[in-house]
């Protein structure tokens, strides 16, 4: 075994460059015994051994640097940066993250875990290597669906105009997560089907010097400025906005991409190389279901299935609503963000193709492009994750609210999503979208009242976002299904003493509260929330009337979440009626980035599961 | 005068063609006149007269549509709406808007303030006709500058697949406000400088073609795909990505521009044309200073004179700090998005060049950029006004709060702006950089501490927002100057009954409200906050001990804000401290847009200036 000689940074140096090849397999199968217990991102991994290989041997780790865009496809650079026993606490609570981490390693020069961020953090590092007079080479890795990210673009029109060393590498495996879009990956593929264009630039260009008008018509190519470069290069896009172009390459081979990187080397300049690479590579179920493997719960090795098979999620119940609502209403649009996967639209996509829009990696696209869909007579359901829909806030703000337009956002993962880590939680939502003037915030309690609220925000028009979490639907508290009604909230269970004001999915943690304060005789009553913005301030005030302690309870950081907005309400009531003696208790999680993980321990950790809630009620009182 | 005729839509198609360049001076001597008197937005307006008319005369509003990127272009679209009359009210309180509001015209199709949206609007606006059945022409116009921005690429990427007819006009006047950057206007010039390109292809095609080897030759260049089209095409880079390029087009020339449009109109795609304008066109200040005459305040016609010479603002007080900043460190870096001049950043680009970045119209490169740096050892500055910043949102999550990096974010435009309303206010900042983890927020009282206070950010190792708003600084309360110590308030005036609690520019507010107070026979302590995130918690609890009612003043949303958090911690220390008896009152801007118009009005009808407070306080007493 090769691999067993690879313990530490530079180890790979070691190994003879003919078994190298060995190596990438033995790397492979280790990846695929390893996720296929933990879980995590196995196609992408798989595409990137020899790209990571490549790079590693080329490089001088830590010194030189290399930024992941993403960050899920850095699994070998953790590996031959001696985290190889760490494969073991993959993405678990306290073990080693999927995404890289500063903290965890020096060759972990920057944090990634949303697209597009790779080549604008690499210029960074360059400027500040050139201004401080260091000598290093900064190498940032970016995918094919990454470019179609916007601040991507908004980077290279900056690096064309650097003049120093900087490598980009493009990993083109044709796909970001299921499928790309547009006219990049388009012409991406352009580039990937003109074989033989090498020996075609040297043919054209002997070929018009060597007939008599040859000479006047080059000398016209070049007045044409660079022209005569887009007959030469395939990469003319990146070429146009002053980045070097070098390529494509086969990614899997270890020495093409070696040449490349020394190549590359000698530009004082912004060079691509363009990469293609098989995402899923060595095994065969991830090459045939790219989305699937892209991101993995642990699977049988042999026959690529899921090793248990999961409940229905919040993402099912979603995307059964929206092949529903889309078939009753014709003006039902979905909009996803290269996730129709994912999101559960993929259903939606199929039934109605015309009016489903994946718009690439591409958020503030995607909300800007759904308000003119609703500008137009549209009702766009925007189907972004909790996390990834902060690209928008200045969007949602701008275009969808300041005009008051009847989009729906969809907000999955929102609260703790897990193993994914600080980047991926979705803890920020009900605090940044229910300060939005003419936003409507919701969460629902289970699924039918998710699928109620769908349906309510489908007529509402006016902006409303619906939140709901990752992970399996609750199926608790059906028996409570009262009509959705704008702003008003719902009276589970009406007692005395304790008022429990939940929201979303902390509605059936509050249920258990419930019991166990019951258990020790104290009476509650419980309230769904259903609207954070703008809050039932009615039911705040019956509540203040018969309690004398009013508990909020959502799965989002305290900094202007509900609780505040609650504290703010209460505040106001006994400012007009003194009397009131009710106190409050905020329940939310904490104003802290939260790890990766199970979902169980984060909630544990954050003190918003049942015992947690219920012992800090009891200290109160 | 032919601009008497034009009173309605549509009355610019009674005036003979011969008469139309006539009709383009008197336009241009109005918007002179009237933007000379109100103020507004000169340059790009006096660039766009022949553009507008053309779309005017080539489209039949409002059944067709025009979306204009940022949208301070539009006054000669206003003018021939039907709007005329409006000008003397232009950005003043209650007035016509300086941005096309869909509220004031039904030919104001989608409001834009910010940069960059319009293609993704347009396309939105374009897919819902299609889905609808309607047949209309739309038109997205966008400038050079705008073109920088991610998400108009992200849109280009989109635009490339539609196969129904789109037009995007590129506005090219080669200056975003000031002077642009990066790739993308190299590339523009380097077509625009290629004359005689539609002779040239003609040539070099005919030669080819004429030569014995030229078959082959042109085999060949159609084997290796868009080859011969960007032989042939200047618009190499939009064709690539799937948009068909017309131009470039003589922006002056109203003709020449018809045909384009009516060509373009042809297209089942989006098309692209590529017009040349030139900023200011018809007064010679305007083109001497782009970026003076870019945004103006009233002025002299015969001078180009500003008519009253402004106070000290916030800004200039920031570039004297910068520079100085820049001088004792060479580890200082300033980064802007496209604002070199309005962020003050200009003096600071011109004595420390190699150490100044202006990314182009690009937020969240910028941020990002920035924590680059900052993870390579330099003391990054981004400036950006808090409207614009809205745009980075997840990249200061993502990229600079997460890894704890020493970026400093200089947010000028704090607070109410004035005449550009809605989408330039800056009242949303507290609350969204507060609920960032690790993120310090903190607002200066006066000059002296705001130089205080940046030369405490640049030593203060982590990520750190200083915010401060437009207009003449504060030169009051000089006397109290104490050094800033990590999230510590400055007790300004000790006193009891009532503790002002004020943050950044409503600390001068809270002074004159507390002498009202005092002729009202009230006492009370004033208490600059300094920071909002971190909140002095040891401050609130000793205001609590000798005050019977904590009065939070803040230019911010409500939602999220100062306020809010005050009242978390005040719950707090009730729930461990039963017997305390203090009151709370917010004072803040409400959770509502606010509309342009006199920063003093604003305030007033916001209820935040001196006496409005003092009256709420008497109320609450």
């Amino acid at each position: 075994m090769y691999l067993d000689r690879i313990n530490q940074t530079g180890d790979i140096k070691k190994i003879p460059a003919e078994h190298l090849n060995a190596l990438s397999s033995e790397i492979r199968e280790f990846l695929i015994e390893k996720i296929s217990v933990t879980g995590g991102h196995l196609g992408s991994n798989l595409g990137t051994v020899e790209l990571t290989m490549a790079l590693h041997l080329e490089l001088n780790l830590p010194k030189d640097e290399i930024i992941w865009d993403v960050g899920h496809q850095s699994y070998t650079h953790k590996l031959l940066t001696g985290r190889k026993n760490d494969f073991d606490t993959l993405r678990q609570y306290g073990g080693m993250s999927g995404f890289p981490k500063r903290r965890e390693s020096e060759c972990d020069v920057f944090d990634t875990g949303h697209s597009s961020t790779s080549i604008s953090a690499g210029l960074g590092l360059c400027k500040a290597r050139d201004l401080t007079g260091e000598k290093k080479t900064i190498v940032s890795v970016i995918g094919d669906g990454s470019l179609t990210g916007g601040m991507a673009f908004e980077a290279l029109n900056n690096a064309g105009k650097l003049n120093s060393n900087f490598i980009i590498i493009l990993n083109d495996n044709k796909l970001s997560i299921s499928e790309n879009v547009g006219g990049i990956p388009k012409y991406l593929n352009s580039i990937r089907t003109s074989e033989g264009y090498l020996d075609l630039k040297d043919d054209v260009y002997n070929k018009i010097a060597g007939t008599p008008a040859g000479d006047s018509i080059v000398k016209n190519i070049r007045r044409a400025k660079n022209s005569l470069k887009s007959l030469m290069s395939p990469g003319m896009l990146f070429e146009e906005m002053g980045v070097v172009y070098l390529g494509p390459i086969n990614g899997h081979d270890i020495g093409q991409i070696r040449r490349a990187i020394k190549e590359a080397k000698r530009f004082k300049r912004a060079v691509m190389i363009h990469v293609v690479t098989e995402k899923g590579r060595g095994y065969a179920p991830a090459i045939r279901h790219p989305a699937r493997f892209h991101g993995t719960g642990p699977f049988d090795i042999e026959t690529g299935l899921p090793k248990k098979s999961s409940a229905v999620s919040w993402t099912n119940v979603f995307s059964t609503i929206m092949t529903k609502l889309g078939d009753r209403n014709p003006r039902i649009c979905a909009v996803t963000a290269a996730m129709p996967d994912g999101t559960g639209l993929k259903r939606f996509a199929n039934a109605y193709p015309d009016r489903f829009f994946d718009v690439g990696i591409a958020e503030e696209h995607a909300v800007t492009f759904a308000a003119g869909l609703a500008a137009g007579g549209m009702i766009p359901v925007v189907a972004i994750y909790s996390s990834f829909l902060q690209r928008a806030y200045d969007q949602i703000i701008h275009d969808v609210c300041m005009q008051n337009l009847h989009v729906i956002f969809a907000i999955d993962r929102a609260g703790i999503v897990g193993n994914d880590g600080e980047t991926h939680q979705g803890v920020f939502d009900l605090s940044y979208l229910s300060g939005i003037p003419g936003m409507t915030v919701c969460a629902p309690k289970n699924k039918w009242e998710f699928s109620d609220m769908m349906k309510f925000a489908a007529s509402y028009g006016a902006p409303i976002a619906i939140r709901y979490p990752r992970g399996p639907v609750c199926e608790e508290l059906e028996e409570f299904r009262t009509d959705i009604v704008a702003g008003e909230a719902e009276w589970i269970y009406r007692e005395e003493e304790i008022a429990l004001f939940a929201v979303g999915s902390m509605v059936s943690v509050a249920d258990e509260v419930r019991r166990k304060l019951e258990e020790k005789g104290h009476k509650a009553s419980l309230i769904n929330a259903r609207f954070v913005s703008p809050i039932d301030k009615e039911t705040v005030r019956e509540a203040l009337r018969f309690h004398k302690l009013i508990v909020t309870l959502e799965e989002n950081v305290r900094s202007g979440g509900f609780g505040e907005k609650i504290l703010d309400i209460v505040n106001n009531e006994k400012l007009l009626y003194p009397g009131i003696g009710t106190k409050c208790l905020i329940i939310s999680l904490p104003d802290e980035f939260i790890e990766h993980g199970d979902c169980r321990i984060l909630k544990e950790k954050a003190g918003i599961d049942a015992d947690s809630v219920t012992e800090k009620i009891l200290n109160v009182l």
